[in-house]
């Protein structure tokens, strides 16, 4: 088959490490990555690149210095680059992502969190 | 409420009219956009720029001119830039598309379904 559709469900089930983007697609210099969040992540912020959520099954905190946003399934946001924020996931949650190749999920802000990058599944 | 979440069904609601991207967020110079679709669309392609369909709710048909892949729900598909492909839906879909600001639905082919571009809903 030369031309596969990418199923997001599919992908997910590869994997249950939390806050660990996985790639699943390339789109000229930009990823598209999926990732499991459950808990706190860190505060950060993206100098250089705006950032895209989707959720695609559960319920995402992104809070930010002066307020928060909720995102449901079937929500997306776009957290503007330099502007800091921390997603919070009550319960295990799986999203979308797409920025520029290279993006850190932790920004500039090293930490115990930062995933490797561009890890493909 | 300064941080909104982006709804797609509520905004896919706003709008019936087929092939006529509605566009939803940006991403620095990228921009999402919803469309429903339905029947066939022409055969085009993008000289610039690879172009991302994910499959919100139904069934999308990308056909290339050696191959085809249908794409469902929660399903994904990046196509290359310069290659030549047309969308076919039989019954109604709903697509959400990624692709930097200024790309025609039609790319460089002028046809009755150019859509007007930078629509936002």
């Amino acid at each position: 088959m030369k031309y596969t559709a990418i199923n997001f469900k599919d992908k997910l089930s590869k994997f249950n490490d939390h806050w660990a983007p996985r790639v699943i697609a390339e789109l000229n210099n930009y990823q598209v990555k999926l990732a499991k969040v459950q808990g706190e992540f860190v505060w950060h912020d993206h100098p250089d690149t705006d950032e895209v959520f989707i959720v695609i099954d559960g319920v995402l905190d992104i809070e930010f210095r002066d307020g928060r946003v909720r995102l449901e399934t079937g929500e997306m946001f776009v957290v503007p680059k330099g502007v800091e924020h921390k997603p919070v996931a009550e319960n295990e949650c799986q999203i979308l992502l797409v920025e520029p190749g290279g993006t850190l999920n932790t920004g500039d802000t090293g930490s115990i969190l930062t995933a490797d990058n561009d890890v493909w599944i």
